[in-house]
């Protein structure tokens, strides 16, 4: 039985218990959200970890991409950016690999990460038909299927499958021809097969095969947009808003086949339109947990994309997006670095938690009341310790050090705290 | 005859024209915004810089915060704090320093700066106080009010002034006692003074008195807010609210006796009370321009303070917010480095960018849609010139190169641009 099943039936599984004792909600409310397709929790059943719930009335969770390209390949730096990722508090990490030996990457995190994995399996496949083939348009339909399997059999917990591009969404593009026509790389392969091929989206063509393999592994299915917006000016056009109406549709579909689905999102939006595609999604996708790429703000913000993913990924948050991807500092230059990768997962955090406040998630103002007393009580090792990355607020401080332990060089004695307990106290 | 009253004689000033042309306004709009308060241009008749617009309609303008404090004092950091603001894009700089040679320090960026020099008197008058008699309680009303004067002669374009943190507001914070009382150092040094001595604000019983040396010079008006939230559980409260009520109420007294007003707001926010709070201060303060500063969504993002005021100083932004103060990683922690200064700077530069793409800004979104073209062209140079910090991108670029240029290291020859390209054109 798997986690729907169990939650259809009424039983409250000790995996649910889990995730409502972290979460600190009703474990019977999460089971029915489950149910219902509201909330789902990404662990496949060869995986022993930490189940992950993302969805209604939860805390907005981050997920890290990490993995080569072939232009810079290397197992120990990956090693290090899972670890890393793990210690800002990443809470799901997706493998997005495209050099070097994927196999050994991918098994070598399954194995190491106590997160939740996700994958794009139609990487390896489109890497394995350019070794085999020589070319991406060459990629069988088996071949595709059988990395799903792969990946499902080897525990991985939540897959990225861009069902929703169907011939008939291209024939769009096509007409429209959008300022950047398709910038998800899985969406893009899945172009250039169709057309070359003269096809139909096998991901969509076989949507059944696809859930079949998902419902054995008690693997998520995260139906990718591969329209989404590349560019402000193509946000909430017909392309996305259309695959999302396709993406609503094969949602229920797999609901009602006992498959767990989250829905993505853009992408380059607006600022004024974030919390509108939000919405939009939620209703046309069925309350589906919604995972949104930032989204980012602005166009401009490169070498910053991490602070324009944040303003955007915060507004979605509190606008009720579930699972918000990282962006980091490298995003439209290079592969990102370990350093980036933590920035990145740090700007998510901030991000997720001021989303958090106004979800009224348990636990989250209680935070910011905590660093509001020790802020009053001048407790820097208090303060210090509810920061994001302590190790280097500490080194801030001590680089430019006040002359009184009790305030901070900012102000000095004139610290407005001091000042006001001293007038406040009559002394 | 001074910008208001030129403005409400239908006089178009040299100085509206520079302003009209540089935002690509017009001109006679822009002299009825200024007449009616809705605008300001800071420029004292002493100063020979470029005037600054701030205001509806125009676009988002960032002030960047430097100074010395008592714990480190440096006149060369502080030049080239000022040298490093104005190259990553600051509109304004005000001068906090409260620490070694203050007049020569605001000599030196009021001839050095070619944009507009905000200061916060009561900061040079408590710390000649403290010199002169030991104590910030003794402070003279003369006193304030000469330095205030001095800064007028001296070429100062915009002063803070703290004028609504009344008795009547204190008497209502000591019933109410807030989280984190107040965290305004001006509005505390007021608060000691007023309770120690007994008397009412000065800035606020010599109201008058301020707005003829501010007339005189031509000089700004921003009005502090004392008692702004210093968490996320004070925001929004009746303290704010009160003072807010009062700032309206001088905005109105300034604009009649043709003084330039600024509102000055907070502070610490969740990011659900961001739009009612700059909707609540253009209602209650006559459309005045509102100057914020962040505001912070969360009060645990210490070391990343940068990322939370951008969050909320976006949303601040599109929101009708006119001016945003930047924020740098060292708030709460420390003085700021150069190295924060010029983060701070980029982050608020996104943050009212975001904001002026949704208030329709002229130019804004074109500066997106040029990216979004240089990123289909795969026209890297073009692409690193539209970012905030060049030299930043193109050594990320180069320090995890792609093995072909065309392409970036993240996806290299799997460059989702380069493979729709191809597959769109039947290549």
């Amino acid at each position: 039985m798997n986690k729907i099943e169990a939650a259809r039936k009424g039983i409250i599984t000790e995996e649910v218990r889990e995730v409502a004792a972290f979460e600190s909600i009703d474990a019977e409310r999460l089971s029915k959200d489950i149910a219902d397709g509201f909330t789902v929790i990404t662990r496949n059943i060869n995986h022993n970890i930490k189940p992950l719930g993302i969805g209604r009335g939860l805390s907005t969770k981050i997920n890290a991409n990490i993995g080569t390209s072939k232009d810079h390949i290397s197992v120990e730096e990956e090693r290090m950016k899972l670890e890393m990722i793990i210690k800002y508090g990443a809470d799901a990490v997706m493998d997005l690999s495209t050099g070097g030996p994927l196999k050994e990457l991918r098994r070598t995190l399954t194995e190491k990460s106590p997160i939740s994995i996700g994958t794009v399996p139609i990487y390896e496949a489109v890497v394995m038909a350019v070794e085999k083939y020589g070319s991406i348009t060459k990629m069988t339909v088996d071949d595709l299927f059988d990395v799903i399997e792969a990946h499902g059999l080897e525990s991985v917990d939540f897959i990225t499958v861009h069902c929703g591009l169907t011939r008939n969404a291209i024939e769009h593009l096509k007409a429209q021809r959008r300022k950047l026509d398709v910038v998800s790389r899985g969406g893009a392969f899945l172009l250039e097969w169709m057309i070359y091929n003269d096809k139909e989206n096998p991901l969509y063509e076989n949507y059944d095969r696809l859930l079949e393999i998902a419902k054995k592994y008690d693997m998520t299915l995260s139906l990718g947009d591969g329209l989404r917006p590349g560019c402000i000016e193509d946000a909430t056009d017909r392309a996305q808003v259309e695959e999302l109406l396709t993406l609503g549709k094969l949602q229920k579909t797999a609901l009602e086949a006992g498959v767990q689905v989250i829905i993505e999102g853009p992408g380059h939006v607006p600022l004024n339109q974030v919390e509108m595609n939000i919405k939009l999604q939620k209703k046309l996708c069925n309350n589906a947990p919604f995972y949104v790429l930032g989204p980012l703000v602005t166009d401009i913000a490169m070498g910053y994309d991490h602070i324009a993913a944040a303003i955007g990924g915060a507004i979605a948050g509190a606008a009720g997006a579930d699972f918000l991807c990282y962006v980091t500092p490298s995003e439209h230059i290079r592969l990102p670095s370990v350093d980036d990768c933590i920035e990145g997962v740090i700007a998510s955090k901030i991000a997720a938690h001021a989303a958090d406040i106004c979800k009224e998630v348990p636990g989250a103002l209680a935070k910011d009341q905590l660093m509001a007393k020790y802020r009053k009580g001048l407790d820097w090792k208090g303060q210090i310790s509810m920061s994001f990355n302590p190790e280097k607020v500490e080194k801030m401080r001590e680089h430019i050090p006040p002359k009184e332990k009790e305030v901070c060089s900012m102000c000095a004695d004139f610290c407005a705290i001091k000042t006001v307990e001293r007038a406040l106290a009559g002394r």
